[in-house]
């Protein structure tokens, strides 16, 4: 790994920031200790097969758990896949460049109680199957979506694909109740695949499933969820011009799902 | 411009290796002198503008001019939303950064003499429209189009959209003679709008069409460009597993095409 011309950031011919070639982790520590720390290794190293780059080792990737201290932090790690030449074309034999930050965090404790607002984007995720799941540095989409709301009422934003299909959220993946059903976007064209998804998909019977976004108008309930939030009952949902399209109550069943998603993560339950 | 913390390169919280949040021009420089520089500086504005992103002064995006010397290089200016925070929210006041590199450059001019040989890729370019046109940081469809061959005899990959329509080859745009007229994909769904393309159809009646790859069994000439290699004549296109499809014969039509290109260029004339 160089570190030399760069010591706290990316040189100049990396390809990371040059074309977003690389894959990226924001990983939860309780005390310096990750959570879903099997997932996240997953999807780095199911990243890394797709894209060619090779894995670090764990030694690297477990090098900045030493760093963090007590209490709740996030650790992101970026790997790229190095240096290279101009042109699209990979290195023949890439030398991928690992950096990460340790942040501190704290959790949006209020909306696990009260629950969120959220409203559909305008913008379209690109079919890209070739892509779909992978955590990599290709990330415009979900900045244009985040950038269509400003005002902090709104939460979350959902998105569809261009074929008019439910995906996720800009940051979160989504969870509904559907006819008695736990249900969540397939995601094998695009989209991001959580690994709190993932960890809750291994857990309970949560079915994958194409649908659209009339769908909701008949949930019994709604969700989103990442590995470092936890899960959110989502209580309204408005439309792209923040028109409420519906509101939800919060039931015992929505706590049902978030204690299984807080388990996992170490968050406390509401009271 | 913040320069302090990686002055060859980027700090680890820049945007641009965290999301490919940022654009970049690729630039034919003749002794110091920009081609195409018009439109490059116009592309640029267009995607500061569809991305939110402050256009740098003219003086600062000028600046490396000073330093290029003599003969052909290439100028690559990267510009990033600048530095933010964990998540994808922008910053209401985003400070962009600006960073580039002077390559050494020579054109393949080989191949303006004696044409290329293509091959269709495998991948299909996601649909995008909010982005279509742009050449922004996110260009991970193009890295894995690329390694789809990496036989030396291959110039270029030809890429359809989701759809199945022709779109662009991995760093060059199309165009061909089709029933006497000339024709380039329309790119308003997905694809870079290239600037020497850009210069070409204001120079010339060239029709944006939608197409699929089989109306390139009925092309009369074929040719690949962009704003540093100048055009390339076909006179081969393979199917993804490198089997032939079609071959095209040099004609005086060719050569006037690639006169048009060059003369905005500089590049000169094969014999």
């Amino acid at each position: 790994m160089d570190a030399a011309r760069a010591p706290n950031g990316w040189p100049l011919d990396d390809r990371g920031p040059a074309y977003g070639d690389g894959l990226f982790e924001t990983v939860l520590l309780r005390d310096g200790e990750p959570r879903l720390w099997a997932e996240h290794l997953a999807r780095l190293a199911r990243g890394c097969r797709v894209l060619g780059i090779p894995l670090p080792t764990l030694a690297e990737l477990e090098r900045p758990l030493g760093e963090a201290g007590e209490g709740l932090a996030v650790l992101k790690l970026i790997l790229t896949r190095g240096s290279g030449g101009r042109g699209y074309l990979p290195p023949a034999e890439p030398e991928p460049r690992l950096r990460w930050q340790l942040l501190p965090f704290s959790p949006a404790a209020e909306r696990w109680e009260a629950g969120v607002r959220v409203r559909h984007c305008r913008l379209r995720l690109g079919l890209q199957p070739a892509l779909a799941g992978l955590k990599h540095l290709n990330r415009l989409e979900n900045v244009l979506a985040r950038a269509e709301w400003s005002d902090a009422d709104t939460a979350e934003g959902l998105l569809c694909d261009s074929e008019g299909c439910l995906v996720e959220a800009t940051c979160m993946n989504l969870f509904w109740r559907h006819d008695g059903r736990l249900e969540t976007p397939r995601l094998d064209r695009c989209g991001v695949a959580g690994t709190l998804r993932e960890a809750l998909l291994a857990r309970l019977p949560i079915h994958e499933v194409d649908a659209r976004p009339e769908t909701l108008g008949s949930v019994e309930a709604l969700w989103l969820g990442n590995s470092v939030q936890g899960l959110w009952p989502v209580i309204r949902l408005d439309d792209a011009r923040g028109r409420a399209l519906r509101h939800w109550t919060i039931t015992p069943d929505h706590r049902a799902l978030q204690a299984e998603a807080h388990d996992l993560l170490g968050h406390p339950l509401p009271a």
